[in-house]
């Protein structure tokens, strides 16, 4: 069995992103493979979220801040400067499309038939072809053509998406996973560091699943038995990684 | 191009049982073909309406009063009265699992896992490896063990399942597809007898699709332009079927 990680988010920000950044990752399959009125899901909430609260300044913050640190690499020898250089070109491209004046996923609200469908989604068990004629139509459009529209709809959050992921693989890659134990499947650390980001990785042949809680400075793991739906007394075997 | 099917339900009933019968649909391709944490859905939605309404009463009813219809077929002498009599003891097998004391659905109720997920899942973008880690555990078991346990929470709803799709599947047959024509997109119709069903069977390289409205005596279709977004001013040709 491959090992599964679990990851908390340990302030607000980093909860958004990781939100986006897996709603973004279900829109992704969504319009490589058919799956019918399942791309609706992921596409109306990633539209929720981005017009509840708007993330470019955070974001533009955050690469500004990416740039800083990977500019103190190049004082260590061990450091390729080619790909300093190749991150840091990433990070800048990137900065433009969210200095657009246009809020993200605005033309979206223009679109009749994203709005149409919108309105009445979370209507429990709409998708009926009485609630949604329209939407009954164009699935009977080619795949062709559907992954044409669900592939322009995705791209209008783009110049959010591609940053954020690129953020997190680099929160990601700030700490490394080392082998941890919790007695009575329970675990706490601290960090003098702010920590952003907690990871645990963990065989599922243990059958239990973590449960994570902490803030900035201190995080607590407790291990569930997935069976019994409760505290496991076992010792728990695991990895850790405490990213910044 | 295949003709396309829209259907419009002319009362409260009819409403319900088409959308239970589209969520039974949609939870049996999840049950079929892995598709991931896609079948907590329609799942969750069975489980809404068949809370916030017991079907069981209108569904006895409505097995009732098709016995009745079946058994006047067998006055004419084009009818089989092998086939009558297999039908109705279709109907009566399907009658005693639904005067089952306990309301359908209620053990899922008791279902630690499933009430866990339940009670977020509404939520913007839930489904993260933080918000569910026993969704997170419970991905990752092989498709045939998630199969089985999809498989079960399904058969939960199968006494209200079986008759509706029966009860509707009897519905369509009451009324065959006749060719019409809308003027300038429109067209409406009435019936000394009571309707329960409108269906419109289209050719989709019309590009429209019908709006239906209607009460048990009076209905009224508009065609509106998909890409227009608005009502056709074309000639439409359709099939229509009138049900009771």
């Amino acid at each position: 069995m491959t090992d599964l990680i679990y990851e908390q988010p340990l302030n607000e920000k980093i909860r958004s992103y990781l939100r986006i950044e897996n709603l973004a990752l279900q829109l992704k399959l969504h319009a490589e493979q058919d799956s019918q009125h399942q791309c609706f899901a992921p596409l109306f909430s990633l539209a929720e979220l981005t017009e509840r609260c708007d993330y470019r300044t955070d974001i533009l913050k955050d690469i500004d801040k990416q740039i800083q640190l990977i500019s103190h690499w190049r004082t260590n020898s061990n450091v390729d400067d080619a790909q300093v250089d190749q991150l840091t070109e990433r990070l800048i491209a990137l900065k433009s499309p969210l200095q657009a004046q246009e809020r993200i996923g605005c033309s979206l609200k223009q679109d009749k038939f994203i709005c149409s469908l919108r309105q009445r989604f979370n209507m429990t068990g709409a998708y009926c072809n009485f609630d949604f004629p329209q939407l009954h139509f164009w699935l009977d459009k080619d795949w062709q053509y559907r992954q044409q529209d669900i592939e322009n709809w995705r791209m209008q959050f783009q110049p959010l998406l591609a940053p954020i992921m690129l953020l997190l693989e680099l929160i990601r890659t700030t700490a490394d996973f080392s082998l941890c134990q919790a007695p009575v499947g329970f675990y706490q650390g601290s960090s003098p560091q702010p920590l952003s980001l907690i990871r645990v990785k963990i065989n599922p042949n243990q059958n239990c699943y973590p449960t994570i809680s902490g803030n900035r400075n201190r995080y607590a793991i407790h291990f569930v038995d997935f069976d019994l739906h409760r505290h496991t007394s076992e010792t728990v075997e695991f990895s850790l990684a405490t990213c910044t």
